[in-house]
């Protein structure tokens, strides 16, 4: 249980120590890498779901992601009991990782109060509010990723790599619809940090009332993907 | 006959959610990428086809192009009337996968309406028009994918991986002639599915004159690449 | 013998056509990708590479460039004659490979003959005039190449992949100095062909006093590099 | 003893020729690439690692790095007098490199004098000058680094991309902040060779009172990161 425990908080602090961090660079003033753009976004975000699979595979199996153990439940694969401690583990990385980013943009962040929506550096936001639509967005893309992990679990080697390259192709071409949670913790942990910081208390634009949305759009992919997968399965 | 219909169906519907959605994030008004440029568009596509041939692959063999089918009917690994549920799968999963990306991205289609190609969202135009240039550009890309693919094609794992890669190198090299079809189904079946969409009634740019182009192309480039391959497999 | 001369007209002509295609994408007027940057430039080249490698790779075992192939006569994996037909081969693949995006992209010239240094498409040019520095940029490129490929050679594999990913690297690195030949056929062969065009009379830019610093520089740096491995063999 | 100093020598010269050589194409007049911006970055150096690896793997081992070779030594991979030949091997390498960098671009130096931080080309800076922050950056980028290559050290073949892939995706997410030396001779090697350029008198930016965070800094990080694996391995 430690090692479960151990890989999926390392591995998620990873994915949103990099990805939180691809964010800061991308929007903060004083960053060397400011304005960057999309492919930096997309690339940065899958590299860190690279590195966290890589240090977490060994003593977790590198769910780092609620909506692949909800799959992996499904599949038997672990017991209730696990999921919890599964989701447990990952929401506290991702909440450390992205405070890790906090703290390490720190100055960054001082110096970019001028804008109003730093917390779109930590947890998603719809680019145009509907929340059939957003919600969709959510479910197809978590509906992708794990119809595709399913496919390459048995293939560890492969995976290291595969998913993060899938993760890029994703964030290209969704991840402009709702900024692609496609995982509960990696919005709800970074939201969680950030409405404590001043940093919310000066913007106020922690956006609870979306928060549902990259919670239940990525479950229930998940879940449809594993339908589907196990359909799939039968025919070969 | 189950199996390779869901594959092909599932895998070239993802292709064109995947491709279609980069073109629209990068052209469309309100999306986070609006602009990123042909890199951003030239990795969409290749990881499109990255997932689609991961997912479809153990069902149906990710042929997911009726050129790669056509090669493969030439190469005696499938038969007529498989070619025939192979090109109608993949047809209705490019329908498919383009109509998820119109409801995906509706709201954002909707902020757009200034402009009016946006049937370049979803299907392919000459940047310069002239019949027979626009047919080689079309034949020289799919000879080049074919032969590649009949290269690799023995060795599952790695061209998983090296397909897509092959489609970004493409995109950059040829795509900014044609928008790279390469695959006739990536070209018909969106444009058809825009056809019965409002867009199309607002734009008027559905240009079916050039349709034939996108579908003659690939299919004359598969022909060729697979009557080269045999002759070089004679020299082994 | 005819898999030799097949492979290697084959796989260099892949890569002008792709890598003087990424330049004319990136360069004409009308074209969709016009301006988009070095990013683009150096991944088109490397999947150039990369196509090239995989299709000549049984046929010949991918040289696609007399630096590589005057390295393994060095290493007497080939004799002198087969030098000649590798150098031969190679030499007329990179006319047709640039022949074939000069007629692919004829309508785009003829909308760009506002610049007058369209040569710049097909051949290499050093940003600083210096023929010293120039010919060690070559030098170093190349020799940094060969070493790689002489480590990589027994593992075929692997090299597919890892030589254009390195291709990449010397583009991103060394490329903006004098365009990174780093191959004699890869500047003679589009240069040559080039004089014969409208183009050339119009621009008057074919700049040949230039022309021996890419094929020279390329040729020590894999001499050098070739010695610098033989002696590294004796340390293992 | 001779394999482990030419190994690391060149791969380390190999990294820093990639990398400064990809910063100054970045950042200096009449570069063909001047002001690509940070994926042309991050991807430079990855790629010099890259090649760095696979050019020096079978010679040394490639560590390449000291903090590297530092986990390794806590692992008793290798001696104390052996930690000794590899940091001397790589800081020299480190130093060669960078002064090649001078060299091959002395005409785009010289063109550049407006610009009076030229030492940026070859030495790090913070973006934001904060000791503990500062430190904590390199602290944070080494520890993912090598707790990443303790975990892949077993499968050279694997390490030989991933390792690369990892740095690029370290200077998308946290290179920003202070330019991601995560290795000390990346940054003392080419600050010791620029102090001795006549451009350091011109430019007076050669900012030793900053030298000791890149390289306690990552010691840090590397000596963590390898009392964390140790404790991971307990869990397997």
């Amino acid at each position: 249980m430690t090692n479960i425990m151990l890989g999926e908080f390392l591995g998620t602090a990873i994915i949103l120590l990099f990805g939180n961090g691809t964010n800061a660079a991308n929007t903060l003033n004083k960053s060397f890498a400011k304005g960057t753009g999309w492919v930096f976004i997309a690339f940065g975000w899958g590299l860190g779901v690279f590195a966290g699979i890589v240090v977490s595979n060994p003593l977790s199996g590198a769910h780092l992601n609620p909506a692949v153990s909800l799959a992996m439940l499904m599949q038997q694969a672990i017991s209730l009991p696990e999921f919890v401690i599964y989701f447990g583990a990952q929401l506290m990385g991702a909440i450390f990782g992205s405070w890790l980013v906090y703290q390490l943009y720190y100055d960054h962040f001082t110096a970019s109060l001028e804008n109003k929506s730093l917390g779109g550096v930590f947890f998603t936001n719809a680019a145009s509010a509907n929340t059939m639509r957003n919600l969709l967005s959510e479910v197809v893309g978590t509906f992708i990723l794990v119809l595709f992990i399913l496919n390459t679990a048995h293939d560890t080697s492969a995976s290291s790599l595969f998913v993060p390259f899938l993760i890029v192709g994703i964030g290209i071409a969704l991840g402009s619809l709702t900024g692609y949670a496609i995982n509960p913790v990696r919005d709800l942990g970074p939201r969680l940090m950030y409405t404590f910081t001043r940093l919310s208390g000066h913007c106020k634009d922690t956006n609870w009332s979306y928060a549902w949305i990259p919670i239940i759009g990525p479950l229930l992919g998940a879940g449809l993907a594993t339908l589907v997968y196990q359909f799939m399965v039968t025919l070969l």
